[in-house]
């Protein structure tokens, strides 16, 4: 019991990383905040439901469905993937294509899940390959099968106001913080938790100062981007992930640190462009970056630590079955949920709307000069009166 | 002592709540932040210590003045029924009304606990009952007393802008992911507090998707409404409070989580116009929607769930008899601290300066085409030679 | 390790403490946002991994460096001193001036708090004079060093915006939420820590009392100012600190509190201005008034209670050393390292450029009537013909 309230504690942290954390981060376009947080909240609230199904799925007792803090953990964990792909298509899908694409994507999620742990028997505590690697290439498929050349010459409303880019960093940041608890919530023992704490703990303060210097290195004048600070300061903690456990002590856990943070900001500067204008992928928070990149140098560096032995009963050949397996079905399965979210029935945003939260929500008018922005009152009235 | 450790950090929990949670969900209004959040924090620090007191007052010691993590939690759960009271007057009271209004209303509830709990033997872990059916009626009856007619066409400043909006989530978002912690903090033994973390969780993710579609389904072209999702989305942590420490299953706190969500968002939609035109109840935040119904669903789950046997030693009679006492308490109290807040020289703001800040703050000046927007220098300077 | 468990939920609330709440209690000024948040963690990411270092150089072990959950709460504490100093400098300084700011001021406390500890063997659970007053009089030291006649007559850009105002109360009350961990993290048994918790909660209480009354009386026409609320409110926190784990009883630490809100506020109302145009120190966030004189006032409760023999082992000329030791390393050492930040090539802004973000940082523009302001798709563009 002592345990479990432990795992409480991380749960919750867990739990404001998924809700805070992802559905802040995303808030940094200047009219697409509403749906950045509220849909985030809307497809982790399903999703967290349907992960635990999967599990129960999974993992029967008697044909009872079976909750505990350990698989609501779990269930955070599935959403995570759907939420990172999220990123990828943000400002460009509608609701209804995103529950679908949710519900696939957990469903995915948790077969390749299921071939990794229980199959191959592979390791990865802080999910790089599971989570990470599998949400990135998910989203980036999806997002190559819904490709828009409307788009090819951007678009005004994808990009960000100063306060805008002040409502991610509250994403960011508790992001940031939570990642230890994140990478060491379903550790073996609590030794091992301690480690993946510590492990996380300095591979994501050395990527913030890799992240920094390389951001001011690539920008005119020495300037830093808010780009590149909102996300790569946090790929560290998406490297270590699978790390996280092991004996790769806080020299290791720095260096891959301060690779994940260098990958990430020139993956942001040079690749995304290169994504979006060769590729026809759209990559709207550049997931490809944060979660694409430093989840194969996780799934990497996991093969390398266990080849040198870092953690018992781990190999590297399971490791590279594994990182391949998340890499195939994430692939394959968002190819495939691209194609089926392409079906012309699910209320996609034509290109002129994109980015827009004024086709999914009421949005307050702001013609201060006026003040002539709408009332709860005048509200209520225009909406009871139609 | 194990327990204390879980216990503070669920208080903390309840704390992020009351300050963050409360605080920020009240910023929605466009030209009333600084009073949302602040003059919350100032309720709530003030109703903390007096909540002490009563607790004090009614489980006495030798005389002396006892404090522990136990009773911290409950001198937060004081403290909530006022903030949910605030709501419903929110823009339309002076700081000085609202401190006496903090005062009655807190010793009110601590009697109707006492009755409760003490008395009758209710059962009310999550306190659907005597905390938000209570405050709500209690704010209610106030609001009644307070009656504004000069604001019958409503306000120019009752309404949102878009950051305000987003301000707002923050403490949305909050409040739904620690409410597992809130309506478990009490639970009487480690297995309750598992099943009301549990509870609440389902009846939250349920309430979540209820709440999205019925708003959309209400709204003009399908769109949803930051009002209901700021809101509504809750509905499932209140209505879920009194059974939450049942034996109902998953399946049956979903129910009320959707039932929660529907009603809730059908609240803000059909009947605070109502309630505004009809009753003379003008209900700022919504809180008859979010806290009311809600509310008195979960003490009427809880009677059903006692009538079916679904916790040891309640009774459905008992549990009535308690929802009685609280709205019974609620609006005969509301309506006496309605009448004392009306007494003239608490500052009442007039109709005009409803709704905004300045009236009570320094607010910076904001014409940025002019660069006039006051400094800290010019701040302290003018002050000064004042 | 069940120890650990309750220390890795408190290392957690330190974290938002100096990553959330320093972060954002400093992104009050309009155009300067980018740098609070984005800076803090840059200093704080630095700063632990420093703070580590020279925890190590002080308790060797074998020449192995060695990490533990207390030792990265004492990092954190580290940094806490950085960060409180980068409030005095705020918006006149480069990145890279403060991170010599950051290195050497660790040093320097790490030196000081092995005097303070080791060789006084004074106490000082809640740091009110390792952390609050060193930070600050090491802060006052180094802008005294930076004065700048050229900014006597105030900056248009050192103030405050309504959402700017709005994001900084997200720091201050996670600040004021979390401070009874802050202050008793490293407290030597559970009943200390438990006693340091209700210390601290109840300065903090009656300090936002305090506050409030002291911010009404002296403004104009008894309004609040908001500067007042945002730090005053946290001045029981830094008060407490020194006294958080000795036996002064919950009315011993409301006067605290209360005498803290009042010094707090006026500090603000009257010295702040005072110092700036008598003293040559301009002090940004008045740092002097948050930790400055409620951590002399710590530390003189310090010496008080420990005559009164609230605390066995703990001596009142001890305590007078280790204040004195205090101030006396925060006031050379921060003259010290502001010659070394003075040094020209560091990249300091010109007068102008102050409180600017858009020196340091890329800023998007927001010429909304145009719709001109920089897109993704530009900005990736522009940066790679460049």
């Amino acid at each position: 019991l002592q345990r479990s309230h432990h795992e409480y504690g991380v749960f919750q942290d867990v739990h404001v990383m998924i809700f805070i954390g992802f559905g802040f981060l995303m808030t940094f376009l200047k009219r697409y905040g509403f749906s950045s947080v509220g849909i985030n909240l809307l497809l982790a609230a399903f999703g967290l439901q349907w992960g635990l199904l999967m599990q129960n799925l999974w993992h029967m007792s008697n044909g009872k469905i079976k909750v505990s803090i350990y698989r609501m953990i779990n269930a955070d964990f599935s959403t995570a993937t759907v939420l990172i792909s999220f990123g990828a298509v943000l400002g460009k899908t509608s609701p209804v294509q995103l529950l679908i694409m949710a519900l696939l994507e957990i469903t995915i999620f948790s077969l390749n899940e299921h071939v990794v742990v229980e199959i191959l028997g592979a390791s990865d505590v802080g999910a790089s390959m599971t989570i990470h690697a599998f949400g990135a290439y998910f989203g980036l498929a999806v997002a190559r099968m819904l490709y828009r050349p409307g788009l090819r010459n951007g678009h005004e409303n994808d990009g960000s106001v100063y306060h805008s880019d002040l409502f991610a960093m509250i994403g960011t940041v508790f992001l940031w913080m939570f990642w230890p608890s994140f990478n060491s919530a379903i550790a073996g023992t609590p030794e091992q938790q301690l480690i993946a704490i510590t492990n996380t703990y300095f591979s994501l303060a050395a990527c913030v100062l890799a992240a920094y210097a390389t951001s001011s290195l690539v920008e005119e004048k020495g300037r830093l981007d808010m780009v590149h600070i909102q996300n790569a300061t946090l790929a560290g903690g998406v490297a270590v992930g699978t790390c996280a456990d092991m004996n790769i002590g806080p020299f290791g856990a720095m260096v891959i640190g301060v690779m994940a943070g260098i990958i990430s900001t020139l993956g942001f500067k040079f690749l995304t462009p290169k994504f979006a204008s060769k590729l026809g992928i759209q990559d709207t928070c550049g997931v490809h970056n944060l979660h694409g990149m430093p989840g194969l140098l996780g799934g990497m560096a996991g093969i390398i630590a266990t080849a040198l032995h870092k953690k018992e009963n781990a190999f590297p050949q399971k490791q590279a079955a594994a990182l391949a397996s998340s890499i195939g079905f994430a692939l394959v399965g968002g190819a495939i949920t691209g194609l089926v979210m392409k079906i012309p029935f699910w209320g996609q945003p034509p290109d002129q709307n994109c980015f827009d939260d004024s086709v999914y929500w009421e949005v307050p008018e702001e013609d201060e000069e006026n003040g002539e922005s709408m009332t709860h009152a005048d509200h209520s009235k225009s909406k009871t009166e139609a």
